[in-house]
Formats: structure tokens, sequence, C-alpha cells
């Protein structure tokens, strides 16, 4: 059945300008959670623990970085679509060692406006109208979008608590169910870790199971690792790509503005076999040409001086996981003085906040309770997070009372949410 | 039929990766032809003139705007997806005037990464599968590829010379054969001007009969004018939206990076009525979800200093006109001095070049003589330019001898590249 658009017309002549509506493959995706709720946070000026970006100045390092940069005439210039050749060259040596493999800079790394577009570019790239895409879910909204948009049919597996919900690596998938969403029409399978919204670090036990189904049906990975460096402190980030076997079919999305705290960069990347990257490189090359030359220069600088740095306590990626981690306590901290339970995480920018102990009601025959929440909450206590039910395309029973907050701001804005989270309840 | 792509083999178990073949949308567009030219430039060790980026140092006004955007924290946090705030507004300012109407900064403006992704977003938001896109020839590469990976049919009118060929304004649209071109399919017109490459402005008269038959037949406009600033001193860029009644199905599509000579930035915007911009807001949140928000303030900052100094001789876009004249006249006069009929641009980055003279004979049973011509110059003359049939999907026969030189260019490339034509038949 064909959608339709609400018809326009011409102001000037009176025509009906129908013939103006736009593609099927838009309709019905005109809204974007993140525009939404960004709005709804600056509406009601609330603090805002919603959308995951840091809020803190850049480092000196950075500020450093920028300063050389702009001083290079051939920094402000096009570049190579693929990708700017010191910063795809950065990259290779730092994910070699951790990928355990030479990555060929020229051919097995593409840089994209953000990991964004490198999500975008590996799902177009591979979609067909038609072809099914496991997503495990909670998933990051724009996964099921794209999938879509492509003609393509989002096929949704949940994690679900096994044991104490509280603790994020015990929301796990079940392996049956698992194996069941397989089927001949599956040509795709996203997986995120470390896992937005969960908090979750997927295992290398998991990463094998994974890995070895999607091997057995031949099926491509997408592996979005935007919080790689974001891992906390005595926690291990495992790579899906390193499983045996496993590289010929797993693209690894990477991210800048993670891994320097900086979002508003928009610069990231796609790690994987030539075969696959040369695929999203003919998306890239059609939407976009390149990201822009002079943040792939800064974030070069920046990547060159983390292997430089590897291990030192001044290296940002040493840094970056007590910042999270430390951020994250000060939210924890606050939901038990508020009496309020949480999903621990153990890497990532999130955390999950059961909110049941509100005693909130709402009538949820038309809308879902968490979005209720959420929206009663940056209304009346002026603090701004996100419902988990729209990370979740089928099992929303499984997000009921949950909303996620970011913990990865600066000093004020945690002091600031912790006394509100400490006062919710009064 | 269906398109097929290489049989791959996973290396580790061997299994056939047949189920990991790209979507049939990418298929037989793996080949960019800025990627093989700058190649090409590069392998030679030639003097670029292909590529259309100057590759000249930033003005001082453009690293003071970089100095302060840095020490600005917000600029290097995530924004507004449809466009940051100071820039759209600065945009408003800008074309408001221009447009003869008052843009609205929030719904009538999308920023994106490059002109090139509001290109492509326009394309996508509108082109469904079967839809005709006219594309008058020749055009820009990416308009067709866009088209076609959206499932759409590019239909191609070309520009013909009418008169003396060496004069870029002479090259029009038959009105017949453009009127022709339209039927119940057609959704879509791409328009450019100042025109690459040839360097034409289409004229006031132009651009109402293209606009009166767009109106006829109900089909929406997207107008590229990306060389708007680079307009020759004493000639007028006119745009197409500014026809009577044409605002409502027209998209004006924008660059900072031509606009201010950086084109490394790939910031762009498109410029409508909401009802338009809107459907472009969809696929941009979908692609890249905003343009980095940094590059966003640098761009605002120069946007307010050209509306504070309007008409003044420091204004950056009083000067720009001379200095693409100036580039012109240096690379016309060595054509001049080697013998060669160049077609004359009135605005823009190129210039035609006639190389009949040159006296090369190729057998062109299988590849066009421009194509064969660029790599013989390229390779033995040391001077990279760009073959005009690859601007062609139809009508290759009108560019038989041309290629396209950029002359937005230093005074070092321009100088150098001038002596090398000055000996090119010696």
């Amino acid at each position: 059945m064909l959608k339709t658009a609400a018809k326009q017309f011409c102001l000037y002549s009176g025509r009906c300008l129908a013939s103006l509506s736009p593609a099927q493959r838009i309709i019905g995706h005109e809204k974007n959670l993140w525009v939404e709720y960004s709005a709804l946070a600056i509406r009601h000026q609330a603090v805002n623990l919603g959308q995951g970006f840091p809020d803190f100045p850049p480092p000196q390092f950075l500020k450093d970085a920028w300063s050389e940069a702009v001083d290079i005439p051939s920094a402000h210039w096009y570049t190579r679509g693929q990708g700017y050749p010191r910063l795809v060259t950065a990259l290779s040596d730092l994910y070699s060692p951790e990928f355990g493999r030479t990555i060929n800079p020229m051919s097995e790394i593409m840089t994209s406006v953000g990991a964004y577009e490198s999500l975008y570019a590996a799902l177009t790239a591979f979609t067909d109208p038609g072809d099914e895409v496991i997503l495990i879910e909670p998933h990051f909204d724009s996964y099921s979008v794209v999938v879509e948009v492509c003609g393509g049919k989002p096929v949704y597996v949940p994690l679900k608590p096994e044991g104490d919900p509280r603790n994020a690596n015990n929301w796990v998938l079940d392996k049956a169910e698992f194996e069941g969403a397989f089927n001949s029409k599956t040509k795709l399978l996203m997986v995120n870790t470390p896992h937005n919204p969960i908090g979750k670090l997927f295992s290398a036990e998991e990463m094998e199971f994974i890995a070895r189904t999607c091997e057995k049906h031949n099926v491509l990975i997408i592996s979005d690792e935007v919080y790689e460096r974001c891992v906390f402190p005595g926690h291990v980030h495992h790579r899906i790509a390193t499983v045996p076997g496993a590289w010929d079919r797993t693209i690894t999305v990477g991210s800048a503005g993670k891994s320097f705290s900086m979002t508003g960069y928009k610069l990231g990347w796609a790690i994987g076999p030539q075969e696959l990257i040369s695929k999203l490189q003919t998306v890239h090359q059609t939407a976009v040409y390149s990201a822009p030359t002079i943040l792939q220069e800064v974030i070069a600088r920046c990547v060159e001086r983390e292997i430089q740095m590897k291990g030192h306590g001044d290296a940002y990626h040493t840094q970056l996981p007590q910042i999270m981690k430390d951020g994250c306590s000060q939210i924890m901290a606050a939901c038990q003085d508020a009496g309020l339970d949480v999903v621990e995480p153990f890497g990532g920018y999130f955390i999950l906040v059961d909110t049941s102990p509100l005693g909130l009601e709402f009538d949820t025959s038309q809308v879902e309770y968490d979005i209720q929440c959420v929206h009663w909450l940056t209304e009346h206590k002026k603090l701004a997070g996100i419902p988990l039910s729209l990370f979740f395309g089928k099992n929303k029973h499984i997000s009921e009372k949950y909303i996620r907050l970011c913990f990865a701001k600066s000093e004020g804005t945690l002091k600031t949410g912790g006394d509100i989270i400490r006062d919710i309840t009064k």
C-alpha cells in the first residue's frame, strides 16, 4: 500500500503541488527523537541529561591541535574522499594492535561524517528491499530508520535481564530466540558494545556466539563501537571483528566525537576488509564525498598523541574511562539517595534509572509510561532524560519504567542533575 | 535484470560470502571521477587544474574566525540537526534581500555536509523508483549517480552552442527539445548557474522560461548555485527561485566552501519553502544528523562579516569575483598564446579549452577523444584537467575535444599551468 503525504498547493498559481510529494522511502520517518527531546529540554529550561554529549570544554591538547591545523593551508582544501591520509594512517597505527592484524589505511578504513554516516553507509550499501536486518534491542534509533528507508525489514531480538536487572551485563540474549531470528532473508546483524543505552559490555563468549551464528547463516555484521574508549577501569572491550573468522564479514564503526568527548565534530570511521569498506565508500562518495579535511587533520594529531602516550597517565584514553566512571558514580549516588534503582553500566555515556518508586500514574492506553514520565520530569522537575521505550521496535514491555540519563557531563551539570534527582520524590 | 557482484569467500572458513554482496542500488556506481582523476594527477606529479579547489591559504579573517570559534566550548558539541542557529540566522540575513523575501532561518534553511549532501538529500527525498529527473548537460557528475541510486531515470537535455561557441552564454537550451523532455513521470529538474563546467550564467529570460515550463508540468526544481559568489564583475547571478511563483517548487543549494574558497570545509545549505526543506531534513537526519558545529560557527562569523561589509572593497564577496576573473584571464591568455580556443566563462571556477589544434590522434572506438587527451596531457605535459565528456550522460558528441581546466588556483599554480599551456604545442 502506498503511503500518502498531505497535498500541497502553490501559493502563487494555486495549482496543486501533489507531484512534489516526497519519495516513499522517507514517508513515516519525519520525526527524529533527538530533535524532539532536545527541543523539549530547551523549552522547559531543564538540565539536559538526555542527549549524549559531554558539555565540558575541549582539553588543551585539542585546542593546540586546532591552532596548528588552522595554519596548514591544505587542511582547508578538498582531501581524499575515503579518508585524509594522515588520519587513516594514524587510525591504522591505533587499531592494528587492537585488532591483532595490520589494517591497511588506504583500503580497510573509511572516514565519515560521524559514526552516524558510517552506519548509514554500511546499511545502505548492503540492504536491498526485502532483506532482513537483525537489531538487538534496545538499539540506537537510527538503525531501524535506515533499514526501513532502504526497504529492509528490522527483526528485533531483545536483551533481557537474567538474574539481577541492576547489573548491565545481566542483560543478555536468549540464545534460542537469537538463532530463531535468522532465516534465508537475513542479510545483516547490528551489534553495539559498549551498549547504548544499557551500558553493557558484551563478553568474549557472547561475541563468539554471535559471530558463530552469523557465520553459520552467512550474515554480515556491523559493530557499532563508538563508546570503545569509555569502558570503565578494570573492564575490557571485546571486538567481534577479532573473533577468529569474523573479520571477513564485519564492519567496525568508531567515533572521534565519542573518543575525544567532542560530539560536535561529527567525524567517525568504519574499519573492515576492503571488499566491504569499498561498498561503504560507494555510498559515501554519493552522499557526501568526504568528511571535512580540517577536522581530520585535528583528529589525526589527537590519535597520534594517544599512540605516543599509550598507557601514560596523561593520555586522554587513560583518563576518559575514569572521567566516565566518576560521572556515572555521581548519578548513581544521587539515585541511591532518592531510593531509585539503576542498571549499573560498565561503559558508555548512559545509565538506566527505574522510575517505579516515583509512584507516578499515567493513562498508558495511548502513550507509554516512560514517555509520559520523561515529559513530566522535564516539565515539573527540570530534568531531561530519554524514555527507554524509544529504543525498542517490538519488545517495549521490557522498558516499562526505565529512563536513560547521560552522565558524560560537566561537573556543574552533574551536580545540578544530582540535586534534582535527590529531591525528586519530595 | 539483476546486476551481480563478484563472489567473495571467507578466508577463514572458505565459505562463500555471496550473501554479503552489495545492495542493487550501488552496483555500477563504484567509480568516482574525482577519485580517479585526482589519483591520476598525483601519479604523474602534474599541475592539478583538474579538481575544482582553490589551493591558496585561508584569508586572515577566516583564520581569526577559527581562533575565536575554537575557544567557544559549545562549538565543539552537538548542535541542532537542521542547522546551527547562528549560521542559519546569518544565512537568512544574507539571502533574504537577495531572494526578495524573508527567509525563515529555522524552517526554510537546512545546513548540510557540503552542497553535495544537500543535492543528495534533495534528490533522495523526492525521487521514487521510476521517476524521471531532467538533467541539463553537461552536468556535475553526482546528479545522475544519485538519481540512479534512488531508482530514478535521468533524462538529458543538452546545452548547445548557438552562434559562437567561444562565448559560454551562447550555450543554450533548444526550447522545443527542453519542453519535449517533460512527461507525466517527470518529478524534478536540476538547474546549475553559474554553470559547471560551461561557465555560463543563465539569463533572467532563460530562468523565466525554465520556471514556467516546470510550473506547467508541475515539476520540482533543484537549483545548484554553489558558484553564486564567483560571478565575474559586471555580470549578474539570476536565481530561479526569484521568478514569480517559482519559490514554492524550488530548492536552492549553496556552498560555504565555494563562497569562501575553502572547499575542504564540506559545509553547504539548502534554501526553500518549509514544505520542501522538511523533506530534505528527513534524509539529512537519517544519513548524517548534522554538519559539524565548529565549521558552522566559523562560517556564521564569515557570513556576518560579509553582511556588515556588503559592497565594501574589503568584503570577500567583493574581492572574489575579481580574483576569479584574474585567474581566468591568465589561463585564457596562455591558451591564446598557444593558439587554443576556449569557451569564455562569466562565472565559476572553470574554463573549457578546445584541444583540436593540438593535432593529437587517438583510436576513439573504445574511449572518447577527450578522455585520452586528458590522460596524455597529464602524463606527457604534467597538466591535469578533466574530460568534458564525463559531464555528459547522452550527448557526448557535443563535448568532443573540450577539456575542463580550473582557474580557481594560486598565483604559482596558475603561472606553472600557464607556462605548460604555452609550451603545449611545442
